[in-house]
């Protein structure tokens, strides 16, 4: 449906996400309590939003056709996952769609080069970054990069996937023989390592009224590249704090548009704040939000899209959060034992996203634990992991 | 399915749940949050649980064979709704499948002159009542209870449907016109009126491993026999507090059974503790669980039915809940406007349960907002409801 002169949506107005993994199933959740119909378009039949949504669409991310036919059987559309046809979204936009966040937003979001230089030549502080077009670029990179660097692929990697730590001259060479100046030219760009001493992250929102806010900031842990715990509010002094939000504060200037967006970030070792990824949606680092905050960036979002004020971001609780991640050892249909262990403690929370088959660090699930103590919180929250065995299932 | 050997029930084992509206909607969040595959047995076709369920049963509550279908296909059931057929529940619990709260507690509390019989013989303080088998009863009864009494049918009532009050003899003399002996023996039991100074409620579980816990006490206002304000933490000293939970207990003890169970109470104006009415389930005075405890009343079923230990039944915050109720203004599909002026309050949450029609008094949504300050949280969630307008849409 093409937006008419109101962009307060009132249910049973129609939404329509694209993506339904378990960002856009805690947006669903969020969205059906608050009555709105619901569809999502995703390639997995019944995929985990799609399980409590009113309708699924499904089709491939980058099928044109199908995103608008999505919008045109709702009255708003927004996505859980960067790498979809933009181009569509902002063609529907300028037909006169409603999609939030803007499609000429997610185009520029997607490449990562593209998002880095963006952010570097308005002046907010980013790693050290080069395009490189060849060997020799990567070479000379490396060598200026202080003999070691990060090659990232522009686009369509997540989670660590498409990057490539080059911490000596022998991987260099390894690399250097695996990649053709072709392949160069058309997928990477070089960044120099931070060296950092903490990961953060911060959901900033802006709604259709031009507010902003921002949730507190949480601190990160990553393993190969994938979120392990993530903590709130992050054990920063009120001076990084401050830097961190005012970063944050650039960054939302800068992207100029509506929604939920995680700025995840670097703490320095020299105490400056660095931009390490803008995601244009909820982020795993905000998970915490569902059970911890006032509002859930995902309630936040659904406000957002609808023309509703923004919701409270205040803490109810620290909170520790941690991924539960597939392992080699099961790959395909599973099931998860050890729960009543976890929530015998009992400020616990599991969700598990319903997704039918797991593998080497998909993402199936997640544990918040809240407690007054951080630190209590983070044990809490890894011994949790311990006690889950992802074990294998017959096809029933 | 018919039961194993172990009572724990990991993702993905099946829940059935009988009654899809609002409380089986939320039970659906929860379930769902945590990994269950879902199905609902409800009349209405896409009801409130199933527009988020993996599948919905469309069948009566009292069709025995679609009910057994529901326990066939899943791994354990429960009910949201107490007005089903409890005779196949009894039955298939026999049988060895899954029923939690049972079929037999049902029974019993189906059956409202019965549930206050068996609680005044176990010596639980409970509103004088009397089974009234004639016109002759009726006008005795009135008498004894210093004229004035209600007269409640024995089954089938819920939101004081079945509920006449008689205070006068005129009523008295209109009501013995209308009923005839035959219908007031089959269907009446009469109840002396408590003169109370408070309505409050406590939401109750049991867990398979046989713990009980109390979600914090709970402070009703009704109007036309519905719920229209639920306050918690009550606004009661301590020593009432101790004589309602006591109660409570005594109730438990009583029923012995698995579930979460609402226990509806009177705080007379003698400051006695008189058992109103008890609901095998969650109930719409625990609604206020969803946001202000860390575990809902409807995690707490699921948590119980799967086999897992119980969760924190505290507050995260005082609240004040509001039932978003039809009028007689609006019949059939409707919209809600003006829920942004809601929003705006940043405590504040919107629940719309997504039914397809609206009417007079037909519970479609609720309000909880959260405040340090109680009279606060009220005063916000009734001028809340206020800002709200249901129009009628046409047909789409």
């Amino acid at each position: 449906m093409s937006k008419d002169e109101s962009n307060v949506l009132y249910p049973p107005s129609k939404i329509g996400i694209v993506g339904g993994g378990q960002l856009g199933k805690l947006m669903a959740f969020e969205a059906k309590k608050m009555g709105y119909h619901l569809t999502i378009l995703d390639p997995t039949y019944n995929c985990p939003a799609g399980q409590v949504s009113d309708e699924q669409i499904t089709a491939s991310f980058a099928d044109k056709d199908s995103i608008r036919k999505l919008a045109k059987e709702t009255d708003v559309i927004t996505f859980e996952f960067e790498h979809i046809n933009a181009d569509i979204l902002k063609e529907l936009e300028d037909e006169g769609y409603r999609v939030y966040p803007s499609g000429h937003t997610l185009k520029k979001i997607q490449n990562k080069y593209i998002q880095k230089k963006l952010l570097f030549d308005k002046g907010v502080k980013v790693p050290n970054l080069k395009k490189v077009n060849s060997k020799l670029d990567i070479i000379n990179t490396f060598e200026d990069f202080g003999d070691e660097l990060i090659l990232k692929t522009c686009t369509g990697g997540y989670d660590g996937k498409g990057n490539i730590v080059i911490k000596n001259k022998a991987k260099l060479d390894e690399i250097i023989d695996e990649l053709s100046d072709d392949s160069i030219k058309e997928h990477f760009f070089a960044e120099k390592l931070v060296d950092f001493e903490k990961e953060l992250s911060i959901i900033a929102s802006r709604d259709l009224m031009g507010n902003v806010s921002f949730y507190p900031i949480a601190e990160n842990t990553h393993k190969d590249s994938i979120l392990t715990l993530t903590v709130a509010p992050a054990d920063i002094s009120s001076l990084v704090e401050e830097k961190a939000i005012n970063t944050a504060k650039e960054v939302m200037d800068i992207l100029d548009d509506v929604g939920v967006f995680c700025i995840e970030m670097f703490l320095g070792k020299d105490h400056e704040i660095y931009v390490n990824e803008i995601a244009p949606r909820p982020h795993n680092s905000g998970h915490y939000t569902y059970e911890a905050c006032i509002t859930s960036q995902f309630e936040q979002l659904i406000r957002i899209i609808t023309g509703m004020p923004l919701g409270s971001t205040n803490l109810l609780s620290p909170c520790a959060m941690t991924n539960i991640l597939g392992t080699d050892e099961v790959i395909g249909q599973y099931s998860v034992k050890g729960m009543e262990d976890i929530l015998k403690e009992k400020n616990a929370y599991i969700h598990l996203y319903g997704k039918f088959s797991t593998g080497k660090n998909k993402k199936i699930g997640h544990i918040t634990v809240l407690d007054d103590n951080l630190k209590e919180a983070s044990k809490k929250a890894l011994e949790a992991i311990n006690n889950l065995k992802i074990i294998s299932i017959k096809k029933s």
